[in-house]
């Protein structure tokens, strides 16, 4: 019953046979290895972006960082959600890759900006100025860190915006297989026809052990991210082992079906959760997370019982409710929200 | 025949079944797991440093910038070796963590500095003041870039040196498993008895993944470090896969095992090499690395046979005789020294 | 009739004859000068602070970028107001200095943060750690961009907040001396006896050249700005000709009778301006600034006649009220007021 | 007899006044008055450049950081000589405001290096790689920090063999009037037409208060030295005040007058010293500096007469000769020049 976290739980066993196969002879060092360019080709191929230039780090605050320092000047301004995890979650890495870089912070519900939100933004801090900074870059959470996804028409819309404004867009695809699953179109059409211009690609809370594609789709700016990789520590020199992770993640559609069972577990936990007296359900539940409001007694029966979460946010003493974030991962068994919900329904 | 790198290597078997071993259930990520913690205690237990702080890190660049940004503000001025790997061969990580400190350089035979020339450096960059700016740090690689090492003695006068001098002494220990192996003393004995104050010790070369400890023997320094390495993107969140590689590699002295193994194989190489005529031996082979120039055309007859290693430096069109590095690894097989050899000798 | 700022006046001819005195032959260079050592001597007096680091840098963004980096490390965090010039007109200058910290905003009507919102957003953004980044300072402008003071007791009661909080208070004091001059109070009670740890004093708004003070009431810091300031191209060589400027300006209380004036010429423009049909007050007049909305006709009418200021915010196509930003200097007379006023009477 | 610095000197008269008359009325701040526009276009005539990019700082190293900033991503390097300021005197502000970037130094005689020494210099630091960084700028001090010039022919060479490798280059200006003074040329050929691409043009140290230009020859990079500029705190608010001390310094000719002055006061030291028993003239004079080893005997009765100069280097405990650098200026007179050889004459 661990609701903690999609990074507490596992490596999938495919990619950890795929490891086990990598683990062969020697091979050339720092990404001129054939499973490094095997894996490249792969992504290329997937989102029909042959030109793409792709590359590979362990960890997501190192993809989403170098991807906004490539759109970012010291001086410049990237608008995101106020509860982005960049924002909120990063202990300012953003900002040293970028050389200082500001984040300006849009509203929205349900952990989404829309084009009223952030037009607001876009008027509240104003035109670029030797004074102001230089509006660079817009940053889009997908699958969001509240559990819902940006429609292809709402990545669209906002990314036009953002150009319009002078403004890179970059996508934080942590979860971004978990919202492709959930919605019926391609990874172009969510991404770079929608106007994406860099993708932070996420496998880690999705099977990998620890592996990060950065996807930019526009090829001229590869060698910058190359130095800037290097520079930030994040060339791994045994490199066949970070893209046999990606290539066996990608094979035959694994990551789209471990994140379309993390969303239908979220799902099914959602539904049991809405029929229970007293929860109620925060945010529309569109991927893999389920943000949930219940009487303080529930919790306790909860965590006498062994669950793991987090709660969303910290309880204040006394709190009659509290609201929890419950993860469900390509791990999550049936039996573990059946369970829970018995928990709940027991009380 | 694959001299080229340890980084070219695979990872050891026990360190790929350790890691399948911890690929069980959930875990508390950000290394809070108790896979973790057991691998600090590990290293506290050899470096006989009850109180030392101790983190993981995935790349050697990281352990060494972060490392460095402990010791050094970003008007500081660090000491090492002109060929040291971090002013060589890490595209300014140093100067990104440390915010702008600098590298200063000193020169010496055989990859080493000596208290003559550490001497001289110090005089020539002179005191620190708001002008030059603060003189902060010394950083000893061991073994060496040279495929050398400082003896203890060497390290307890140099760090004694620094310290008069007002300089806290970093190690780059990215093959520091190779120096203590091929020396009759302790972890300990080898570090902080002798001076050293933080100790990047590397694993991955040395039949890791990707895996290096920071030693920090000042413990008040532990939360700085997690603020920083967080900041880098260096925070692994599915942390004990990074853990479970160290945990395996110390297990039962395997990763002085390993080193041994290493350096005998680099000193069969040696040997062999001084039997041949026109093949001059360039520096001491004291761990896992040979130094040596040869005639072009032997270089083309191991080149023909499959053997792969760096030019060192990269030769000019038309020299009639060429210099090579030569690295060992865990996994070099006596057969391939031995092949190695043969190609020459038949020339 | 120029309204625009009080950085497009000019130099006070008391300041502008210091420098012609202080012309004279040879004198040691960056700060070592007897001039420098007693404008520095004369703020710790005024401040009865006898153990203040005194320091000087030409710029407001300069003064206030460095004073936050001895605040707050790379991955820390600063509150401030949403309007705070930090945050609004620097360009990022604070996260440079800083090595990449964030600014965190707190709103509150008038220019002012209150115990209320600045509770409000130290909940919001929560405690310090690994992931959100470590909470370290708060900054106050006083007097405030929206023409607005904090009363003693306000800066008590929230410099308490910051402490309990584990936060350094830094001042953007750019128009301290129109506070002080606003206030029946002391500098010291202004100031670090209210809970302040450094303040920006800014004096080229009031009658300067270009020369701000940075007064560290914790003198252990005073080196690390010395650092900070040379390695920011901050230190002047010829020094002599910063320090004259202020130690003229604090002559006989210079500073705050010309501070004074402008604060009194502020407020006779918003007492005529309440008179006036069709015009309305936007914030309370306490310092030298005076924010207003009035109608689009009679801003034709006052840009006809010569008048200078800026819109506040920039007006959209069309609007029918406009709202300006109406700034007096030392030099506004009282005839600039009468004109502007009756350009506006006769509509 | 003050010979320790061009900046413990004064302000010209001609400046002090230019600073007088410009202190009527009110002009727009920050760089968009017409005081600032006629110094911009006052030094693209001198300089034949009538599209080069021209902006004003207060600093000598904010010029030159600023400027190599713009040549030089954060894992770039930049080759310089081993004395150079940038290198050897200005904290690690070059580091800070490059974002990191690297200084690679380069030896020769007389504070010059030759193509000799570059050469050597560009082989031993190898191609750019993402291992090594990325090689980007090329930094030459003229007139040098030891009293000598590059002549048009020496940049000319040094620069097309840095483009050939790709770099941009750099000239640190400082003392540039001093350096065309003691030429027969002109201010376009010894820069842009030598291949200069930046030119931190220095004229603080002659004559001025605090006041640089910054000559970007190509004015693509203008907007982006406006928002670095800001960024760094250097754009003057009351910006007419340094634009004013340019214009002064320009008309007329007078930086090459005072340059003049002092390069012959320079010789005139030289030609007295040079006929002085046990005096060596350590370097060529060529500008205003005059480097110089005697016995400390000499040397005691030169400061117990008034003489203030710097040992260059430090000398050690009992040395009995030492090494001064002498260095003129625009107000050195001679009978400065005069009495300082009276002394040593009385020997």
């Amino acid at each position: 019953m661990n609701f903690a976290s999609d990074n507490t739980g596992r490596v999938h066993p495919k990619i950890m046979a795929a490891l086990a196969a990598a683990n062969e002879g020697h091979l050339p060092s720092y990404g001129t290895d054939p499973i490094t360019r095997a894996a490249q080709d792969r992504i290329r191929e997937i989102f029909e972006a042959p030109e793409a230039a792709v590359h590979f780090v362990s960890t997501g605050t190192a993809s989403n960082a170098l991807a906004l320092s490539l759109l970012t000047p010291g001086w410049g301004r990237v608008f995101c959600h106020e509860n982005a995890h960049i924002q909120t979650s990063e202990t300012g890495a953003p900002e040293f890759f970028m050389g200082g870089g500001k984040l300006l912070l849009v509203g929205g519900e349900g952990g989404k900006m829309d084009t009223a939100s952030f037009a607001h933004a876009l008027q509240t801090y104003g035109d670029a100025s030797v004074h102001a900074g230089q509006n660079s870059g817009l940053s889009l959470t997908n699958g969001t860190e509240a559990g819902t996804i940006y429609s292809v028409g709402e990545v669209r819309d906002l990314s036009a915006m953002a150009h319009d404004a002078g403004l890179a867009v970059h996508m934080d695809g942590a979860r971004f297989a978990n919202a492709l699953a959930a919605q019926n179109t391609s990874a172009a059409d969510a991404t770079w026809r929608a106007g994406v211009d860099i993708l932070s690609l996420g496998a880690t809370k999705n099977g990998c052990m620890g592996a990060e594609a950065v996807v930019i789709f526009d090829p001229a700016k590869s060698m910058e991210f190359e130095y800037r990789r290097k520079r930030g520590g994040h060339l791994f020199s045994k490199h066949r082992y970070l893209s046999a992770q990606i290539l066996a993640w990608l094979d035959d559609g694994l990551w789209l079906e471990l994140a379309g069972h993390a969303n239908a577990m979220a799902r099914a936990l959602a539904e049991g959760l809405a029929g229970i007296a007293g929860v109620a359900i925060d945010q529309r539940v569109e991927t893999n997370g389920v943000f949930v409001t219940l009487p303080q007694a529930a919790v306790t029966r909860l965590v006498a019982a062994g669950a793991s979460f987090h709660y969303w946010p910290e309880p204040a003493e006394g709190d009659a409710s509290v609201s929890l974030r419950l993860i469900c991962g390509w791990d999550t068994r049936p039996e573990d929200v059946e369970r829970f919900l018995s928990v709940l329904r027991e009380g």
